[in-house]
């Protein structure tokens, strides 16, 4: 019973999921979601690749997805882009976002003045990967400080994303850690998984996501 | 509808959990449970408290709870205590331990001949502090990598933990982060909670958290 009423969940979800990319494809704009544990780095790191895409002239929102608080919003915001914030809290404390709060949270959007909306979903390696939120594309953000073997551990997330960043290079030589181990175990679960190491704080790679971001929304 | 089934299965919960609390007094045992984001240093911890609480003659068995992997089973298993692996990928990829799942491994130990079991829970910041595990104390671990703005985005993890552990305090030098900050962002959130400075790696601080949890075994 339990699980009959899980799967229904699920099953509502994906196929609100599957409404919200066919509507996003009729106004040309591509969806992705940017998942992580919680301090990996995802705002910093938008922060950085936002301003380089607006200058490649790449039309950008942001949904920002908490518990609670506007902190995040507030910092995309300054960017000068149309963001809007789901606060969780009001859903019970969700540990992920939906594709029933994606829903209402783009149609704050003009989507047909659009190119791109990036999802920041809550801070967790768990039950995000468990939720379809309509995106085209699926990115893990790993932060060199969370060890090697959080891929082992967390595969469903590898699972079910196409590129996985490794953020906060820079930190490498103060930790016991080995980024060629979490290359392979990241490779273990997803062996065509796209890499790209990087450092929010450095600019380490940047462009090099900007670039990936840019083909991706070519496709 | 929906509303009501979450509700009936935290009072199943908890009700299940205060049994574990009742049992656990009878057998002069305390239950720690310690939650954290992944890759937060809850392991590389335990190696590190656990030899000093045996040094003091406190008996302590360690349950592990994973998604999947028994990867710090076995680092905790070298310390020669018992440790139970719970694999949540079993209870359909569970994010958090409810006390269904703490029950059954707690009757893997013999628990008149332990003084402390230790629960090391999935790593998430989200919906472990949902869940009693019939613990009678909480602890929270958070790295210095993860930012000062986790209290307040993750707040009921703070506020049903009584100790907050501020690990990987070595890497304060090279992060663009206010520890005291944190402190009052902790504090903000729970105004009474025990804060402990440390460091894994450099093992600052490790005699007060094991002095910490003797005394909370006394009480």
């Amino acid at each position: 019973m339990k699980i009959q009423i899980v799967r229904d969940v699920l099953e509502a979800n994906d196929q609100l999921a599957d409404t919200i990319r066919t509507e996003s494809h009729k106004s040309g704009l591509k969806l992705i979601n940017i998942m992580s544990s919680p301090g990996s780095g995802k705002t910093s790191l938008l922060e950085k690749i936002i301003p380089e895409l607006k200058k490649k002239g790449i039309r950008v929102a942001v949904i920002e997805g908490d518990i609670t608080t506007t902190a995040d919003a507030e910092r995309i915001a300054t960017l000068d882009i149309p963001v809007a914030q789901i606060n969780t809290e009001s859903f019970g404390g969700d540990c992920h976002l939906g594709a029933e709060v994606i829903m209402p949270a783009l149609h704050q959007f003009e989507l047909n003045e659009l190119d791109l909306v990036i999802i920041e979903n809550v801070g967790n390696l768990v039950c995000p990967a468990e939720f379809d939120t309509g995106s085209n594309y699926n990115f893990v953000v790993i932060s060199t400080t969370e060890g090697e073997d959080k891929p082992l551990k967390y595969p469903l997330m590898f699972r079910v994303c196409d590129t996985t960043i490794i953020n906060k290079t820079d930190l490498v030589p103060y930790l016991d850690m080995d980024i060629n181990l979490l290359r392979e175990n990241i490779r273990k679960i997803k062996p065509q998984m796209r890499i790209i190491e990087t450092s929010a704080k450095t600019g380490q790679n940047i462009p090099e996501i900007v670039n990936h971001v840019q083909t991706l929304l070519k496709q």
